[in-house]
């Protein structure tokens, strides 16, 4: 989160407010409003128990248009059946009607615990509160609106230049649990003012996905809820991205440091997370191999216990590479922490244990495996494992 | 472990003794020995990176015959390259050498931290100590000598009739973490004096591994030492089982009783655990689908915090379900816990809090899911996630 920048983008009001969902009081009802229609691109989750809002979500997606979120915390509104696609519904209902929009263009999202009835009468009775409070500098209070176990907000905001134009991307997201690829967030709302066509803008937050939130994994479990949402509303003036462009260029690398860094907010963010451990695979034969060897290092529970005790075990990591289901030259095959080797030639490295517990007291920790086996890499961020994590997990529901 | 059982084998001999591998003065080094050479079955980890001893035993494992393990603990002899494999030769040839026979008949073990070297003068030295205490009714004291981070022993012994001869089986293992599919112990010898070919041997042998040890998991990490043996010596005097038969069918069954309690004894003493979880995965249109559902749900994080936390947050349950990687419709899956519904037809059910908060308290439970799409099934044993597995694993190496 950038302090020395407002957190606004032009023709984008937001708030957030208490409605009762949550216990504790705290807010867990959000909205995001667009002065004008804006283009739209999502991406959703692909567990094959989608949320009753990303079922809804999805349909509206096909207009390409969306003037609105409404977001709620403390219930996903997910595995609740007919009747909870009718409260999804009935929230964006209430929204259109508060907002004088039409229904179609209201997006809705949900977080939470799953499996429990919306208590659709308290978000219906908050809209108004809600409507009416909406307002230029509102994105922090929206955040806060759709925050479950975070402990820190997370805003990312960013200026370029489009041409002559000035414009500003926003970024909010919510995510601390239930982290892993294929979306790995819960919630993220992007809100820019560019101006830029249907097709360029879903190509480039699909890249933008796929380089945020798809490297990151803090539990391995995937959500029935994950949502980010881009509303571009083009009231900037730059002439319209249409195509490969200098202005493509600026916008698409401004988008990738929001989202980049909402996705590394969310790792250090993540539930009992002390470290931030960044794993760089290089050559792999392929993307996908890479990504496989990561993700199997980067969760393994065992691991990640190592990293939360400071421990320079590096034994895990080779096993939870072998593990991967990767075909592998073990003598290839290199592992540095820090750029400090632990293994090469099919053996540990001995001397640098000095250099290494330095580096396994670190906050931010870098582990790097060369696989020797041809030109691709992948990165991928990941937290560690603590008691807190089991503390939070073993008591969310009770 | 049956009390009421002299726990040993005709023609086996076994002893443990510590040797210092261990700074705790614990037994670490143990020696099975049958009186004849035994035909030998063995399964390994598919890691690709595989011990030493791991390479040793599957060039030797050829020859189908073997007549003595040595295997230690708190070394793992892994990620040690070259040197590692002539130390595992070398244990070989001590043992060969205190036994008086061929060094091709040795199999060596070893479990622990893995990338140290082994401190090879110290195994050698023992190596007189361990022969000399070979005893008919040792084998308790050699499954000490296997254990890490094992509370409590494992070793299961069972007697059963072919035509009229009574012959035994006792097995031991050693295992708590790093438990996964694809051989999911660290270690485990069986040994029985049973008179079976080759054949017969490794193909019951297989499907008891598939039975037993492939249907357990703690933490979904895969060892690079997993290492299962069966030796069958013969000395029963029973006529030769060499295909399907009554006495082949009665053999099957109590291997399989052997080794399903000692699988079902990793678990429960898993790193941490307090509870055991059975997974029962019905419905499905494959047996690999049923397998990736049974995996996906027992490896979530989520899911083991929550059974930590006697929560019955059977939302988690749905999400690991539906990030299988398989598809589903969801309103045909079942969800129970101990036969009490928790989610049908979409949704979940209400009014069972009190029964599921009775069942959640309980250290045995059983999670049924009912795919509803076809006939496979698969039942897996796994443990929840606790403060103590963080505990242990966070501090392991230091």
């Amino acid at each position: 989160m950038v302090s020395n920048m407002g957190i606004k983008v032009p023709g984008f009001l937001a708030n957030g407010i208490s409605v009762g969902i949550k216990n504790s009081g705290e807010k867990d009802l959000s909205l995001i409003f667009s002065e004008v229609p804006a283009r739209a691109a999502a991406v959703f989750t692909t567990n094959r128990f989608p949320a009753a809002p990303v079922i809804l979500d999805m349909e509206r997606m096909k207009t390409g248009l969306a003037q609105a979120i409404i977001a709620n915390s403390g219930n996903a509104n997910a595995s609740t059946g007919k009747d909870g696609y009718k409260d999804a519904v009935a929230m964006s209902k209430a929204v259109a009607e508060g907002l004088r929009i039409r229904e179609d263009l209201i997006l809705v999202a949900s977080t939470g615990i799953i499996g429990e009835k919306l208590p659709i009468k308290k978000i219906v009775g908050g809209i108004t509160n809600l409507v009416g409070g909406l307002r230029v500098n509102g994105i922090p209070s929206a955040e806060k609106g759709i925050m479950t176990t975070d402990k820190i907000p997370k805003i990312e905001c960013r200026k370029c230049f489009i041409g002559e134009k000035e414009i500003t991307i926003c970024g909010v997201a919510k995510g601390a649990g239930m982290i892993e690829p294929h979306m790995a967030t819960m919630l993220s709302f992007i809100m820019t003012d560019v101006d830029i066509d249907q097709n360029c803008l879903d190509k480039v937050f699909k890249q933008a996905i796929d380089r945020s939130f798809n490297t990151i994994t803090v539990d391995g479990c995937m959500s029935t809820n994950d949502t980010a949402i881009i509303l571009a509303n083009g009231i900037a003036g730059n002439r319209a991205i249409t195509g490969p462009s200098k202005g493509m260029t600026n916008f698409r690398n401004t988008l990738f440091d929001v989202m980049v860094n909402l996705a590394k907010s969310v790792v250090k963010d993540g539930e009992g997370a002390t470290k931030l451990v960044e794993v760089v695979i290089e050559g792999a034969r392929s993307l996908a191999e890479a990504k496989k060897v990561a993700y199997s290092l980067a969760n393994s529970n065992l691991v990640k216990t190592a990293f939360f005790g400071a421990d320079s075990n590096w034994g895990r990591i080779i096993a939870a590479i072998g593990s991967s289901g990767v075909s592998l030259q073990t003598d290839s095959v290199e592992l540095h922490f820090d750029r400090v080797p632990l293994f090469l030639h099919g053996r540990g490295i001995k001397g640098n244990e000095k250099e290494l517990s330095k580096i396994m007291e670190k906050d931010n920790i870098q582990v790097s495996v060369k696989l020797g086996m041809g030109g691709k890499s992948f990165r991928l961020y990941t937290s560690d494992l603590s008691y807190d994590y089991v503390k939070i997990n073993a008591q969310y529901h009770i």
